[in-house]
């Protein structure tokens, strides 16, 4: 198994040496948007504990995620009002992982909308502000 | 918010009233092939309690899925030989949920080798059965 790698963008985020769009943090875990959408309300949410993806994360950390996961499909829902959510979760590149910091992508989704490519543009920085206020707002009233 | 249906598969299933490739069960979750699979290997996890998806999960549920999905990932890794594993879950139909029973999809995946489409074309038993072996044999092996 690859090992961690402390310098992955998530774990910069963790450490407070690059910026995000906070949307929710608790003790083990923290959800913020990702800047390059596939979807209006994209979130992600990332443990706080050192892991690359599912093959090595402890429990501790799995069963945080899942439990911040569910807090932020409600709350990504609601923002949006959306018909319903997508949750992806990529393993090692082949499995579709870009960062080597274990994530849940948690998208909002409408009848008849498929998911935007991922193209690799970001996002404005006005947007994800806007879209990040909303489901700040709908986790305050879960 | 939906309530949940006990018709669907996955309670038949649960309750013995349909057949399936049975990889593994705990107290709370099963995991069972997918019988329309998006790649050889694709597996599902399903909790014990009766539950639609994310939405109205208990947290319980949530936590034993996230532990067994992590055993599944690794197992169908080890069994297929896969570069990475992508993990999916779906929520209420424009999020891509067909059967309305918490599930999640667990994909082996290889460099350069895309999913395939969702058909809705059921996979040969002898296969299904085939890969459900080489599951349960990595599942002992962990």
């Amino acid at each position: 198994m690859t090992a961690y790698d402390p310098s992955n963008v998530f774990a910069k985020i963790l450490r407070g040496e690059l910026p995000s769009h906070l949307l929710y943090e608790d003790d083990a875990t923290i959800a913020i948007m990702d800047i390059m959408p596939r979807a209006d309300g994209h979130a992600l949410v990332i443990p706080k504990m050192a892991c690359r993806n599912i093959f090595d994360a402890p429990p501790e950390a799995l069963n945080a995620v899942a439990l911040t996961t569910q807090k932020l499909a409600r709350a990504v829902k609601s923002a949006f009002a959306a018909d319903g959510v997508t949750i992806q979760q990529f393993n090692e590149s082949a499995g579709g992982q870009v960062v080597f910091h274990l994530h849940v992508h948690i998208m909002p989704r409408f009848e008849g909308i498929a998911l935007k490519p991922h193209s690799g543009a970001m996002e404005k920085l006005e947007v994800l502000s806007a879209n990040a206020g909303k489901i700040r707002a709908a986790l305050k009233n879960l």
